[in-house]
């Protein structure tokens, strides 16, 4: 089978080729070359990534045999916006990022809970700040400190969620989940989002994992922001749009949160005379978290068998992550 | 039970006072007031810690009614140099570090390799920097930027290490430990020291967890350093004298190792016009890994009641942490 693969992935083309599959390496920036354009499978990233959106709307007018897409994003939005032909199944990179995004949310949260932001400051000047090592209370009540006892919120409790409060666990955190539904997942107690001013106030650290949808825009409202203890920490490895970016900045100014962590912000990139690089408390990190690829070579070569395993006439199943599309 | 607690510890003697202990809070650095030089129990830090060296040289002098001694710090080395009668018994506090410096371990480690200092500073530049971000292979052979798949090396085996491990673990590192002896400890291969060399090619991930003793001094030794792949960076959280930190700065220098992550130098505070401070991928926290003592009260309370269940004129048995002392 003919497979476009994308250069942006840095996914490896050896094993898939040699299970006897043509892979053409593509750039997701310009147009299929004609001769390849009578590929049956394709591998982008298709959400948030580094492709042109032109190129990729005019993809469904020339790839008239594509049977199946991959996507390296883990959410297929782009693509499904495009209007592919049902005939086309579409497979997304769910779990792709679950261990890189986690990570850095963790990375981000230790970054702010062991002041390394202020210890690279006073490196740069040359200076041991002794305020930052000696003796301290395990707990201080005015700012997070360790990780160890923090009462930690993750709102946003799919793969990325569940794999960033395992972590969290590890280092000793107390964690809960926000979702839309109250429950239990993934051995963790999840509040309902309806419910989220109760539990607020009793969060030292607000883990945000929150894809951008319209109901999920300034989820992390003003009001919200208040509730929060003054030695709660924000993280946001979500998307931008989903927090009152200028709330959060007056929070930090004032002291009323003893720091942040942001992965995303809005818009991006973060233009220069923005105000919010200056915030007191804040590790900014320019959407760094993921756009690594993690398992990416087992779900090709699964999906390619078992589009090869079916007729071209006879629909499509057996895919792994297949993402259900809305009739229309 | 009289016992003087050291203010310096962030210790709540309210429990202890509850458990019909006479608590007296003192500092460290003066000498203990004449009336309370009847104390049976003493807690202090005992090691590295805040006291004053001529302060605890005199304590045994005065302290004549003295049947024991619990440290804060994890090895009890200065309060044994002092030379107190063996009739007082020392405790010391082992594990109340374990977490919060693994904790700090793990924080220097992603750090380094999310990048953490290049994006503190492009944010004091306003600069969203793009190689930060976007899409990147996984692992990448110049440099550690995840922990995932990392082959981590923790060396110096003890609480700590094994408390670093685990949380490495979860990160998705495959670990080893090295100590004196090698086999299995706490589910981990353990390499012999003597056998270093032969593990040290295969290390993407270095961590230092050593004391400060005769043996250790200079322990990852230039020619140790030379034997690390380009990729790997290397963690110290054990005691600035334990690395050839001339030779490590100049493997930063150089570029034969991605990066470093320091909370311990040689001597501290790192004076001001050491070219330490400048080292490019260089990640320094002053002494602040520790510092903050976890689970004392819990053995304040066993080891005072272990005490007092014994007649003065007996040896003291079943305390928790006893020191062995070396007969003299």
């Amino acid at each position: 089978m003919k497979i476009l693969l994308t250069d942006a992935g840095y996914i490896d083309p050896a094993p898939i080729r040699a299970a006897g599959h043509d892979v053409v390496l593509f750039s997701e920036a310009e147009p299929v070359p004609a001769e390849h354009r009578d590929a049956e499978g394709l591998v982008l990233w298709g959400g948030g990534g580094p492709g042109s959106a032109d190129v990729l709307a005019e993809m469904p007018g020339y790839l008239t045999r594509l049977r199946w897409i991959q996507t390296l994003a883990a959410g297929p939005d782009n693509v499904l916006a495009v209007g592919f032909p049902d005939s086309v199944s579409i497979t997304s990179g769910r779990h792709f990022h679950d261990r890189t995004v986690a990570e850095h949310a963790v990375a981000l949260a230790l970054g702010c809970a062991r002041s390394l932001p202020a210890a690279v400051r006073a490196a740069d000047r040359h200076e041991w700040e002794p305020n930052l090592g000696g003796p301290h209370p395990v707990h201080d009540p005015e700012r997070l400190t360790t990780l160890l006892d923090a009462r930690a919120l993750v709102w946003g409790f799919g793969a990325i969620g569940q794999t960033t409060a395992r972590l969290l666990t590890a280092f000793g955190a107390s964690v809960r989940g926000v979702a839309r539904t109250a429950g239990r997942r993934a051995g963790y107690e999840v509040v309902a989002e309806a419910d989220i001013e109760s539990v607020l106030p009793e969060t030292d650290l607000l883990i945000m994992v929150l894809p951008s949808t319209p109901q999920t825009a300034g989820a992390l409202s003003r009001s919200r922001l208040a509730l929060l203890p003054r030695r709660a920490v924000v993280i946001n490895v979500g998307r931008g749009t989903t927090v009152d970016q200028a709330a959060l900045e007056a929070a930090l100014r004032a002291g009323a949160i003893s720091g942040a962590g942001l992965d995303v912000t809005d818009p991006e990139p973060l233009p220069a005379e923005s105000t919010l690089w200056d915030a007191p408390n804040l590790l900014l990190t320019p959407h760094a978290a993921g756009g690594r690829v993690v398992g990416a070579v087992e779900r090709i070569l699964a999906n390619a068998a078992a589009v090869e395993a079916t007729p071209s006439d006879e629909p499509l199943t057996g895919l792994e992550a297949q993402v259900t599309r809305a009739s229309h």
